[in-house]
């Protein structure tokens, strides 16, 4: 509750501030903040207290652009200047005196053109006039080709690249982009229990931020021992993260770390006579706005999402980040879920946008994103989605030719049969799975390069490149005939996992079956053969990772077997809530016992116990049961199919572009309002459903659509 | 003098700290420290007090890099671990807690990695042990692909790029790379004198560095005009540079000011009782070894000499620039030419290697360097003459993959015909001429492409990579087949200017037709009448730029009509000794009069009176009168063919790698002497010479030549 009072407190600012101003907003070459910050923000992970930073490529801003627009003034105006780094200024062209922090424009046409350099941050601009501000409108430049001719008349500036400025909501002078922080809250321990040579801090739920020890007294070397289990908070040779501080406070006072951490536990041990009163915490965090909710009249089910829900709060944080223990880096895997789960909660676009800038990162493109192959996929995957969720076509016209470099980089990859296979530097990754083969040119990763294609096309002719549509196109088709013709097998009604020397392989794995079928490349023959081969198969290999279960499970819905995704949620989910946790994790295997359950990656204490993937509940829910999505761009037609399964109620809102969409059913009666466009009622039913206001047709075997209108509250009354 | 003084004292410094450890110096990913050195150069230039930075794209460093080598230890040793940034330390694959500065290390095989993270500055690396130490062999890269795997082991790094790391001179821990500031030493002005509302200053040289104004009292605004002439510093609306201060000083205190500037004069007007006594300066340069020397009968000649050397050490800073007073940005045609006179001069390796880096900056090439088609070509030109002059082949080990990036990005801009022509953003620049046509497809342009592709030939051929090399090899003889098809004008006996349209134009320039001569391109036939109907034919357009006599003057020489080149020096550069000056001028022309010398680009004072390709004399004297070059790589092989046209008596010291060839001459009794390789002299002469050793052979009329070997003093005796 805390979050939204701060949440408005915000919003007034913001009006406040517009009234001094029409709007002016911090801005930068797109893409260049963003990298930077994710610089920033991922060079933060320790182990063990060491330095722990991404190992691909990390980017770094253009340090040398200009920015510039036009604008014609009915009467003079002055202007503020206030800018990231050393620059100057011109005006029509001739560059004013010195570094002019105010100036006054004549009427008439001003061409404003002012250039900034900084190394250590990202060049940053901002001007504050009466009609002249900075805005989404301006056009920046990192190679200004202009140049004085031997007439000493500057010519123009022709070869020059300039594109539409970056921008988020740095709309005060005074607040600087560089100097960007999550906003904190205080946040106190449950309990302190002494613990053999020191004392364990236990603060109730997985958490994150800077941790607090009040009253700390005495001098010499503090160990502190995180854990996201009391186990590894305990095990001081094997935790994952740790500070050793030294201490000298001849009297009591409140130290807060520097570093932020992931724990629900500390384990803190003092030398000599050092001792602390109690503990605290700054509990850091992404402002979101709460738009996405679900409430059922299963506990269990509730509680899940509400984990769920607190999970992504955890993991989204200057972008969306894996885990807030151990990475904290950008996985763009695990940020394509984050993106989904987000649609059904806070529908925050900008957190997007940032994530798939930093992900891209700069040119020239040497490796797959993170330097994995399929992620380099779910990157452009990403993009479809945000498109359709939000309609955001300007964002689409900014990213394209970064787009077009990543596929252009990927295509170049193809072996001699034109299949994707791991070159060296590339990591195969699929998912973490024991003995999953990586030879040969895998299917999973052919049927996602077939999928970014088409997201290629359908950009391609969102920005009007026609031919390069039809291009991608053509690509998209020629390659998944490939697919069906390397890696369908008759016999075994089922894509197999890979093609090595021209071979096909014996093996059959869920990954390329179950995404076939939400891509809907399978004909209904093909389904079923994939449903009762794979999917419904024991022997084929299970899925231990709540990453891969998000596929699995959207599959099984797209197969209409809801009530067994409805079942798994409540098992697989509910199982790590039996567990206690507070937070969904990086995998889960049922049959581990105790402690067993927090080790990974060959460490004790390696499993990541919050992990963005884990939370997939949210999206589940938010499509699959109270059943609402869009089926065109920004919700302008949208599908609202409500599935209660075992439920006897379940109410939720589904937020939109433009307002949230309202849905509350039972076994009878169904509720709904939604905010904009046309939607789609469609209704299982045994009987013919009735509503205060249109029609339903029938369109199948008990099922029945109706049209919806938006800002009508629909009662409809049906028998399941 | 006190120059060579002070290099003496860094020397024993350097030996001193030798002493410590066995070498250590900072490393970096090659060629970041460049870029990042040269950012901070280029954007010192301010306008009128206003910030001028470059208008071509400026390039960052890798802000995350891994530095390793491995080593073979015979017992342990510890270091200690220097970094510019974060780090981490890995030991034979396994990570060291926290943030070691000792390490102790075990012995047997200990491989080294070290990461470090920076975005201000350039992560750069020292470690010192007895034999663990951080030096030119260790690897660097910027995309370490590796990654644990599902199993818990860390997988090699494969895909992974490494190479060799860049250094410097930073040999000392406390000397870290991002604080280098280049040495100053105290000057005095040899005058102040009150003018109008001011003080006139005058240093009575050109010169570069930080003002002082001793005892300054009072307060208000100081105004500080610069300049390379009288009437620029008096011209307080019209001078280049500027700088306004803000003082308070109740008692008299030395103001040295914080920007460095060019100037001889300096003009102060102080506001209300604001008052100075007198004027020092800190002159800041770049320490090079004084090593080529040239002194003879005519003292306007020396004099020459002396004001090119003093052009060139102004010129020469972290890197070379074009000029101090404007630009102070590194062009790569000026700098090709101040290369060129180095090696006539400090021999400075470096500074050559550094500017080839920091003009070349960073993937991915979307422009010609410094925006100019000719100024990519030269950068070409550049790499062979410094591996011709040093012969360091690890220096074109290290540039050849930007070699080829840029090669490519120039082969692609080649017009339907296959040649180049200006597309957008490109500058054609070829010389400041009046009128100089660069439409259509220059045949300049060409010849310098043609040279390029040799010099891409010969570097694949180097690098072994033979493949490349005969690629380049066709494609530079396909060009060359093209250039006379193109260009040559039988009637004419010259190649014209450029083709439009595929029409071969009429027009006759100098440009193309005199550097065909010095690469070589043209028969005995085409030679004479380039030189008549080109060369010696006054209707073609005159050369007006020191920048372009240096080829012209070139070219007389390799034509042998090395007298009119030397009364040319004498005349054109001791014509500008006439007008006063003391650096050598971006532009001359005799017909003007008065302070109309100091306009250029429309503005009053626009032209650089310290423009480094004005230094040429230099070359010229060195090469072609001392006349030494190398034949081969490093001097293994190279020419001695002195010439003394008019002077009674000339000596000089030309520099190689492995020390300073000698010569001394007049007009009957040559001595010479060479410290390395195999020479050749070769003289012309009425009478058969005879030397103290070894014989002559007759190779043409009145043309002798004889072997050189090293460390012999020769004298010969002659007729000329």
């Amino acid at each position: 509750m805390r979050r939204i009072v701060l949440l408005v407190l915000a919003v007034c600012f913001a009006n406040y501030l517009s009234a001094q101003n029409q709007s002016a907003t911090w801005i930068w070459y797109p893409g260049d903040y963003e990298v930077w910050l994710s610089n920033d923000m991922q060079n933060r992970r320790t182990e063990r207290g060491t330095f722990f930073p991404p190992f691909w490529k990390m980017d770094s801003h253009y340090v040398l652009v200009e920015f510039h627009k036009e604008f014609q003034l009915d009467k003079p105006e002055e202007i503020s200047i206030y800018a990231e780094g050393v620059y100057n200024v011109k005006i029509n062209g001739k560059m004013v005196h010195g570094t002019p922090s105010k100036l006054k424009l004549d009427k008439g046409t001003q061409k404003v053109t002012i250039k900034v350099h900084n190394q250590a941050h990202v060049p940053s601009l901002m001007v504050q006039g009466e009609t002249v501000n900075t805005s989404k409108d301006w056009l920046v430049t990192f190679e200004d080709k202009e140049w004085i001719d031997e007439t000493g008349k500057a010519s123009d500036a022709s070869g020059t690249t300039y594109v539409k400025v970056g921008y988020w909501n740095f709309n005060d002078p005074e607040n600087k982009p560089s100097a960007f922080k999550l906003p904190t809250r205080l946040e106190h321990a449950v309990s302190v229990t002494p613990h053999k040579d020191g004392k364990l801090i236990d603060f109730g739920v997985n958490t994150f931020g800077f941790l607090t020890l009040k009253d700390l007294k005495g001098k010499g070397q503090l160990e502190i021992y995180y854990g996201e289990s009391k186990e590894e908070a305990l095990g001081i040779e094997t935790c994952e993260t740790l500070d050793v501080l030294d201490i000298n406070n001849s009297s009591p006072a409140d130290t807060t770390l520097e570093n932020s951490k992931a724990f629900r536990y500390v384990y803190v041990i003092g030398e000599n006579d050092l001792d602390f009163k109690g503990a605290d915490m700054l509990y850091e965090y992404l402002p979101v706005e709460e738009r996405g909710t679900f409430k059922s009249s299963n506990d269990r089910l509730n509680k899940i999402w509400d984990v769920a829900n607190y999970t992504m709060e955890l993991t989204s944080r200057e972008f969306y980040i894996d885990g807030i223990k151990r990475d904290r880096w950008i996985w763009s895997g695990d940020a394509y879920q984050s993106y989904a789960m987000n649609y059904y909660l806070g529908f925050d676009q900008e957190t997007v946008k940032r994530t798939i800038y930093a992900l891209r990162g700069k040119e020239p493109t040497q490796s797959h994103i993170n330097t994995i192959m399929d992620y380099s996929f779910y990157w452009f995957l990403s993009i479809y989605d945000y498109y359709l969720y939000t309609g955001d076509r300007e964002f689409i016209e900014a990213i394209y030719p970064r787009m077009q470099t990543l596929m252009e980089f990927v295509l170049e990859r193809r072996n001699k049969e034109g299949l994707m296979q791991g070159l060296a530097g590339d990591w195969v990754f699929v998912d973490w799975a024991e003995g999953l083969s990586k030879e040969g040119a895998l299917s999973f990763e052919q049927l996602l390069l077939c999928r970014s294609l088409e997201t290629m096309a359908f950009c391609a002719e969102l920005v009007g490149e026609n031919k390069e549509k039809d291009y991608y196109n053509a690509e998209a088709k020629e390659l998944k005939d490939k697919i069906f013709n390397y890696y369908w097998n008759e016999n075994k009604q089922a894509f197999v996992h890979s093609v090595v020397d021209g071979e096909q392989s014996d093996n059959v794995t869920r990954y390329t079956n179950m995404f076939a079928i939400f891509f809907d490349y399978l004909n209904d023959q093909q389904k079923q053969g994939v449903k009762s081969n794979v999917l419904f198969n024991d022997d084929v290999q299970k899925i231990l990772t709540p990453y891969m279960r998000y596929y699995e499970l959207e599959a099984l819905c797209a197969l209409d077997e809801k009530d067994i995704v409805m079942q798994e949620m409540l098992d697989y989910w509910g199982g790590m809530l039996d567990l206690g946790a507070t937070t969904f994790w990086e995998e889960y295997n049922p049959e581990k016992q105790g402690a067993d359950h927090y080790s990974m990656y060959g460490r004790e204490f390696g499993k990541s116990l919050c992990h963005s993937w884990g939370a997939s509940p949210i999206y589940l829910l938010g499509k699959y049961f109270i059943g609402v999505k869009p089926t065109s761009p920004a919700y302008d037609t949208y599908l609202i199919e409500p599935y209660l399964s075992t439920l006897e109620w379940m109410e939720g809102t589904v937020p939109t572009p433009q307002g949230d969409i309202k849905v509350h059913m039972d076994n009878q009666t169904l509720t709904l309002s939604a905010p904009h466009g046309v939607g789609t009622l469609r209704l299982n039913s045994s009987i013919v459903p009735t509503a205060n206001k249109g029609e339903f047709t029938k369109v199948g075997d008990n099922l029945y659509e109706m049209r919806i209108d938006k800002d009508f509250e629909y009662k409809i009354n049906y028998k399941k």
